[in-house]
């Protein structure tokens, strides 16, 4: 068989496998934003039918065979194909020893563990969780076991999911370098900073003004509208059914519509992200290949470094004060910009503030590596939880709701959350990259984002499925990951706004 | 192996089968409800991938083997066990000669001539849609010559489709009762009828209001809430993934609030019918096998005999004089009624009245029914639509789009028409029999729904899925359908409200 008749026999069965895991995606989809409670359970599993026949198409040996030679011997391909194959190699191989059995039993684990994680949550009892948290910790290093690559560490191999070349070392430098200089900035901001006008932020505002105005924002991001929705949910996300179909959910509080409006711009962000590879990728399995903190990056990238800037909120103010009509039209363009800056300790990373943000994910980066790497047991990980919060951010968790079982994420694994403060480092350092090329604020005072965009769409996504991330930072910035950035941009944003200097 | 064995063997191909058909239900949901349409095209090609599944599944030499074993043979199974295989056995006979190549070509068609339909309807130009009707007629008569049964005609054998054991002689009998007493009592209210006042049913009214309405009458009419969504379309339907989830959705125009009132009771007739069969149907894969006829037969009793009855709107005009606020405090409860019941000759038979609906309905089976025995060709549909029109109701037809392209059924078959008028009629029927065991209007005009709800449990759903349409209406009222007493329902209550006498 030639490479060629390989590749389309291999596409064959890829392009059957995205059909599945679309429609799986949409049944998630119709179960967070449609379905009726009752009918959840039967969704369950359905989608578990589904996942079984995904399943035996990528684990058939003609598959395996398939992926395997056309990696050792990649001749005829072009650098797209060849990148889609690489990666379905490297992944084929991480799980390859992971028997049907085993993977049912781990899919088992986590969505108990997710049920044990919502009670527990509920009755704010970390004692709840305990035991699903040890079956997940136990079966991450026996899945790094089975591998038969050694990555060092348990949680490196943990990081090289989520960020391909990723390791401890690197990131403990990185998230040293973050504490030293934010946590002495916060605590300045909380001694010395000025009072910023806060009242309005709580005040109640109709949902469809909201929406209203979400759809604004989409709109003046880039996003392609007859390709997306914008819908309602509990836990806003943004999924993709290829570029054509890029769905953003976001979650209306009638008494903060701050939320919404920073809700909308990260979504948006992921959204204009997979909307805008190259076309080829798509078509060719290789558009999942971004690392997560290269999509945080844009997203967080949109959030906070356009969307809280003083041109961002200075164009967007008079549509606001449009569309929210007399309810808010004493609130001046300075207090609103001010006010969605405002930093201060928290115990919810989801609501955290642009600067204390990265100090929730340094806690939880500390916390799982320990945890993965054996070094804590689970029974220590609310201790530890609190006395990090009381260190780094001086607050006192009141309970294990607040405190360690706020987020969902280790009822499915561990090695995400670094990526929410990679992204964050990556913006900014990107952030200095454009501004050579085109005086970026400039622009977004005027509300051109199409500029923006443009430009992200040429420097930034369309490598970024073909690059891991230390090629792809260098390929833009010139250097790998240098947090500097982001840190002087911090101190500079906030020195101004809090009066620190 | 033994029936026990045989009909677990079935079932599990019937399990697996189901969790496809409600995920290709929930993708075609989706595109009704969600879906941006960049995004269509790539939906019907996922929802292809699972069909071809779901058509292996149920077209196996171990799927025939069982069915026809167990029919020829049902010892052991309980009588809903029986009934589904009988059903089963009969579906599978209809189309067990048509090859998987033959269904394929059929299934284009018939979404090529959707598409061809639209723009037909777009351009107002029959000519446009004439060859896919040629090709529908021609696959359907095909479908019928591949069957090893006479059905005595053609068109017999797409009534069985729908309404099992119905026929011509059958409905033209029907339909000649119907057109003997409307046509003359439509005309007396054209010449004579009293003026009812019309003008507030264009007003405006907001969207949020119509649906909080919605809600209400869901509510009220005993919709388990928890098990169903309410959701808007621009085509409102129903749709069922079992017991535990059955979707309600609904068009709002600002400016025709009626309209919103009556779809979604209709619609939420449905779904009672979806919600309240035994628990033991949907299990044993018996749920399906009631005729389309008495699932019109619940919708229009909803809708029209309990919805336009003076009774309900009594009942719910305070509730809608609370929501809609000042707009329409002018209009009276008697006045509301009234216009709920305006009759009037008109074009569009979803926009009918509930007295000349039926006629609409008998001018599409005629044509239909012509059609596909042969009698008349595709290029006489307009003028024969535009001529009965003139003859049974008395309008000119303007153009195509306002004729015989104004519904989207023909571009998948024929048969399905007669079940909106036979439904109408079952429905007065049935209300006779209910009438005799509890005052249903006293119970009404209290909002007591609850007692018409249960009272169709016991004696309506409890047995639809078990009996043909004959058997089924006898059960329920001891004769044969007759359509006198829809005839007499629809004198009585027009002589009233024209005042006639």
């Amino acid at each position: 068989m030639s490479n060629q008749e390989k590749l389309t026999k291999l596409f064959d069965i890829l392009n059957e496998a995205k059909a599945y895991r679309r429609s799986i995606g949409k049944l998630e989809f119709d179960l967070q934003c449609c379905a009726p409670s009752d009918g959840m359970e039967q969704a369950g599993e359905d989608m578990a039918v589904l996942g079984k026949k995904l399943f035996e198409l990528t684990h058939s040996e003609e598959y395996a065979k398939l992926i395997s030679e056309l990696y050792e011997n990649p001749e005829g391909l072009t650098p797209v194909q060849k990148r889609a194959v690489e990666c379905l190699f490297d992944r084929f191989e991480k799980t390859k020893n992971i028997s049907p059995e085993l993977s049912f039993e781990i899919e088992s684990a986590v969505n108990k563990a997710y049920g044990k994680w919502l009670s527990a949550k509920e009755a704010k009892d970390f004692s709840l969780f305990k035991g699903s948290l040890a079956d997940i910790v136990k079966y991450t290093r026996k899945t790094v076991e089975l591998q038969d690559r050694d990555y060092g560490t348990f949680y490196n191999a943990c990081l090289d999911d989520y960020e391909k070349g990723g390791n401890e070392s690197q990131l403990d430098g990185f998230f040293t370098a973050l504490k030293a200089r934010i946590v002495p900035l916060l605590a300045k901001i909380v001694r010395e900073g000025k009072t910023i006008r806060e009242d309005f932020l709580t005040r109640k505002c109709a949902i469809s003004k909201q929406e209203e105005f979400s759809r604004y924002l989409l709109e003046l991001q880039g996003m392609k509208m007859s390709a997306t929705v914008l819908m309602a949910t509990e836990h806003p996300f943004t999924t993709n059914f290829g570029p054509q179909d890029v769905r953003v959910t976001t979650h209306y509080y009638e008494d903060n519509f701050i939320s919404n409006i920073f809700s909308t711009l990260h979504e948006g962000g992921h959204a204009l992200f997979m909307q805008n590879e190259p076309d080829e990728f798509y078509k060719n399995h290789n558009s999942d290949n971004m690392s997560n903190a290269m999509h945080e990056c844009i997203s967080r990238f949109y959030e906070n470094i356009i969307g809280r800037s003083p041109e961002f909120i200075s164009f967007v103010y008079p549509k606001l004060m449009e569309i929210m009509g007399d309810d808010f039209n004493d609130v001046s363009e300075t207090e609103l910009y001010e006010a969605v800056n405002i930093a201060k300790p928290s115990l919810i990373r989801t609501e955290a503030d642009e600067l204390s943000y990265s100090l929730h994910v340094l806690i939880r980066y500390e916390i799982e590596k320990a945890l993965v790497n054996g070094e804590i047991k689970v029974e220590d990980v609310p201790k530890l939880w609190n006395n990090k919060y009381k260190e780094y951010l001086g607050v006192e968790v009141p309970d294990d709701a607040q405190g360690c079982l706020q987020d969902v994420h280790w009822t499915s694994g561990f090695g995400y959350f670094p990526s929410y403060a990679l992204g964050n480092a990556y913006g900014a350092q990107i952030l200095i990259s454009m501004e050579k090329d085109f005086d970026v604020f400039a622009e977004v005072k005027k509300g051109n984002l199409k500029a923006v965009l443009d430009w992200l769409k040429e420097n930034v996504f369309s490598i970024a499925s073909m690059l891991n991330p230390d090629e792809w930072i260098k390929e833009i910035t010139g250097e790998s990951l240098n947090p500097d950035y982001y840190l002087d941009y911090l101190e500079k944003k906030y020195t101004k706004i809090y009066n620190l200097d």
